[in-house]
């Protein structure tokens, strides 16, 4: 899958509405994470409903085990708690170990938690539900030259490899001092290699030093040349 | 001012000509990273003017700084690095002394480099193009309960002061264990402290600790109750 739009929104109702059906016809898979708690500022499920004109239903085997993992602690259970119960009809629930409230399906999008360890769980649940794309495949390097001196040799690769994705990040790090990471991307590895092979040498062309690099470490973390 | 939104998109020409114009109607100003280096992926200043249905033009005193910096450097001046010198017309320049690449504003968009350093020079040259509305403030507690023990007390007091935000947070902390975070905004002071007067109250009145914290630590960083 490709990750194409991440927003941050507000606990505001017309917004998050908004926002899940742009976002639900716009693309194949939609994960919200956050707003599915006990508190008053936890509106989420709320809003999913509003956005897919359903009502709510609450489900009976959640209400138990939230009942017996509150009383377990000592405490009572009551309407806030049972809040995490209740789901928008046509949800298919995405049960996990860490906490007794689950995330849930509603056709393609995901509601998740929003602390990150019960999110993680949910969106492992959710992947059984996913059918993924062409897988996509990276190779990275690094080099010690600006991006203006590159870009021109950067810019005809790129334009004769049309399936690629060649990005240029500029990095400024402590040990190394600085380099420019470039990312190259695409679902064949032969027609990658080749393109890597081929950037490699115009950087030495360049004058450059070029190093193969994890593609996942090049992130646009400093300062560029200019 | 208020932050309504964040968005992190591809560097897709018609994703960002479609996201800018959605946001400069929708919003007071809009604040973008990214995209105004030298290379090929560095698209963002063509899909501002395509938004803005403007031309570019080519500012003379940033090609001479930046023509007297890459020669300093030992490098040469080329296309690729003219390209940090062009600009949508109607832009005003955001200069800053860590690059010689300008950040621009035209009309309520600002558009700033992703080299975080180099942003948040351009952010403070932005600055002064900028209206502020209510200045907002914030009090924060954490306290021992779970969210489902406090959401009933929270919401009440939710409702009787409007012009209050009430956040809750659940926290996993290394050195406290489980707490909540709750975070109170609003624009006046005294009701700001009457507020986070009562909720203290009604904490301990459920048996808890709440202590004072500082309302920026507050992050949805771990686990919950249930």
């Amino acid at each position: 899958m490709q990750l194409r739009e991440v927003r941050v929104i507000p606990d505001v109702r017309e917004t998050i509405v908004e926002t899940l059906n742009e976002c639900r016809v716009k693309f194949d898979y939609v994960f919200t994470t956050g707003g599915i708690g006990p508190t008053h500022d936890d509106i989420t499920s709320e809003c999913v409903a509003e956005a897919f004109g359903v009502g709510k239903y609450r489900d009976p085997d959640t209400v138990a085990l939230l009942t017996r993992r509150t009383e377990e602690r000592g405490d009572t259970m009551n309407e806030a708690r049972l809040r995490m119960a209740t789901f928008p009809e046509g949800s298919v629930l995405l049960q996990q170990e860490v906490s007794a409230a689950p995330g849930y399906r509603i056709e393609n999008v995901f509601v998740m938690a929003g602390v990150p360890r019960i999110m993680q769980m949910m969106f492992q649940q959710a992947v059984p539900h996913i059918t993924g794309g062409q897988r996509m495949l990276a190779r990275g390097l690094a080099v010690d030259l600006g991006e203006g001196t590159i870009a021109e040799g950067l810019a005809l690769v790129q334009a004769r490899y049309r399936d690629i994705d060649i990005g240029s990040y500029p990095q400024m790090r402590k040990q190394s001092g600085f380099t420019v990471s470039i990312v190259l991307r695409g679902p064949d590895a032969a027609v990658l290699d080749r393109a890597h092979t081929e950037i490699m040498q115009i950087m030495r062309d360049l004058g450059g030093n070029p190093v193969e690099e994890d593609p996942d470490k090049a992130q646009a973390s400093a300062e560029p040349e200019d």
